[in-house]
């Protein structure tokens, strides 16, 4: 099996789920329990909300586990539109980031909101000038992503955050699910209040996640209850999600440490060898993230293409998994101004810290012997 | 170690876990992504939710996966006021919900919702001419739990649904987080519109749980994203969580079968023995659920008691974990009208199909001494 659909999910670390393992099984008490079980699994709970402040250099109650990217984008995006809505009622964001954003923003302009897209240029990367321009008195949140899921495309995120630096009223959203572990980002200082991470994304379990929240950052929650987390997230907490979650962090960010420049070597032989073939257009722009490419094969359908080479083995995806089975065009293809026959059959090719120079040679012999093959048919 | 704590939660399965484990190492591709790996992934969600709805006689699309009850009662409450709130702003609660039906209310009461809080007699229970009573055109939702989670009394969830069968137009959730696995709950052709279960309470996974929603059931969703779940819960599937969850209802339900009557036969036996310990006061109602006996030692802080006696081994609790660090007083002992001095002083004893005789033997012969004990102290 050669599998380029990391951006879609990852193949968990068995040493992740192992600690997943270990505390359901060690520490299972409920933390809000006041007996001594509870307190053993509070304080481990503590234990691995530090190590992930530790390695973003924050402070350890800034740093709430969440159930994934979607749940931690919801919560930050509605919980300061519905949170700090007397001040105002506008949010500046982009045209190409992921539906958890997208469509977070979308309902809440049918709830009363004024949301402003703005657009990318060819790059897929959106203007420093143009989010300052769009800043208004009643503006109370900028939320644009890191790492685009789709081309991996970079924002412009430091400058946004020295911007957002400069108007203390509105918060700064930072969708970071595909960055973490691939492309650096400093939350530090950053002018940063919100950043979202997965888990499933970096080798870790489905159904975690983190949500920065700095300590100036007030949210109205999602889940009303128990008062856990200081009343931003109530429910029982997930310690073993929490702490399989906090290793997945350090496991990605030691892979990145070791391997960065191998990732980057992978994508650029790939970018080189997809280049050449017939037919194809790469959307991906060259400077990008290291994991991601994305190219159209003009005049063919992507899902038979996807189809024809998971038969071999070999699984890509076309746009983000979270949007595969909508609507043929990509919105974020739309976005970069492309034509349509260009935006209706993109491909994904998203690579881990594992795949090999053998896996993408494999790919791209049979990727070649597809579009041959598929063509034939379409003539 | 003697665990009487497992209303707040219980020690996971191990067959739980391996299923867990299982999914996770296996069939960890993305249900959304359209190629082969995708699809295998979603025909498996498909059948851990075929597995559930069989169990309780409904339809598969109306099981969806959460990350637990705080998520889903938010999800119920939140989703049919905000999704029905042009057609009224009118919900009927009672005054003894969790924390997470409670304080969802209560936040929807500051968004301009009106909210009526029946009272329940002295056992704990709302009469049905209340609810009746309270119903106005108005009306768009009732959320009443089936066992109550501090004191075990069950509600009249049949008659209530009868009821809420001829208001076509409003909708009835159930929390039944407590219930599940321990006092049967007819959702078929029940009138119950909304149910919430969660996992960890019945030796499944934190993070995990399901909200029954009726096919006529419309919800605005917490999480926008990805259209997952027919757009009611974007995110992507926690497959793993999916299928351990299922495992987890299926397995309570045969241990209920088994040794429903031995959960009963001691309960009973705890009730007599505690019954005759100086300064102690029984709660719960003599009908109730089989695994919750509610107590108050007056004149005795409960924390001291439960500390004394997590000492030695033995974890009991106060209120519910999920109040347990907030105010003295239990809100549910103050709605059954009891003094101060008992509604401040009450002990929760939950037991799991787990617990035997024995234990729980021990456990009154170490109550009676730390409440003589802690007594000649306060005196």
């Amino acid at each position: 099996m050669i599998y380029l659909d990391n951006s879609a999910t990852t193949k968990p670390n068995p040493s992740v789920l192992q600690s997943f393992n270990q505390v359901s099984e060690s520490f299972f008490a409920n933390p809000s329990s006041i007996h001594q079980l509870g307190s053993e699994v509070e304080q481990l709970l503590l234990k691995a909300k530090g190590q992930v402040a530790a390695i973003f250099e924050v402070a350890k109650s800034e740093i709430i586990f969440t159930s994934g990217g979607t749940e931690g984008n919801n919560m930050a995006i509605k919980g300061i539109a519905f949170q700090h809505q007397l001040r105002g009622k506008h949010i500046i964001t982009t045209q190409i980031e992921h539906p958890s954003v997208y469509e977070a923003c979308q309902s809440l302009e049918r709830s009363g909101f004024d949301v402003t897209y703005l657009p990318v240029d060819k790059n897929g990367i959106v203007a420093v000038g143009d989010v300052a321009k769009a800043i208004r008195p009643d503006t109370i949140l900028i939320s644009v992503m890191h790492v685009n899921n789709e081309i991996g495309s970079v924002q412009p995120i430091r400058e946004i955050g020295e911007l957002a630096k400069k108007h203390p009223k509105l918060f700064f959203h930072v969708d970071h699910i595909q960055g973490l572990g691939k492309v650096p980002l400093q939350i530090k200082n950053s002018g940063i209040d919100l950043c979202t991470m997965s888990g499933h994304k970096i080798h870790g379990l489905k159904g975690t996640g983190i949500l920065y929240i700095s300590n100036r950052t007030k949210l109205f929650p999602l889940f009303h209850g128990g008062s856990q987390e200081k009343s931003v997230r109530s429910g029982t907490e997930n310690l073993a999600g929490a702490v399989a979650m906090a290793k997945a962090i350090r496991l990605i960010f030691e892979r990145q440490k070791q391997d960065g420049s191998h990732l980057l070597e992978l994508r650029n032989y790939l970018m080189e060898r997809i280049a050449v073939i017939d037919h194809v257009v790469i959307n991906t722009p060259l400077e990008a993230a290291p994991h991601i490419i994305n190219f159209s094969v003009i005049g063919l359908k992507p899902e038979v293409l996807i189809h024809t080479l998971g038969e071999k083995g070999i699984f890509i995806s076309t746009k983000s998994a979270c949007s595969s089975k909508l609507s043929d065009e990509s919105r974020v293809l739309a976005a970069l101004d492309f034509d349509e026959e260009r935006t209706i059959s993109g491909i994904r090719v998203s690579m881990s810290y594992d795949t090999t120079k053998v896996e993408l040679t494999e790919f791209v012999t049979a990727l070649e012997i597809a579009i041959k093959e598929l063509k034939k048919v379409v003539r």
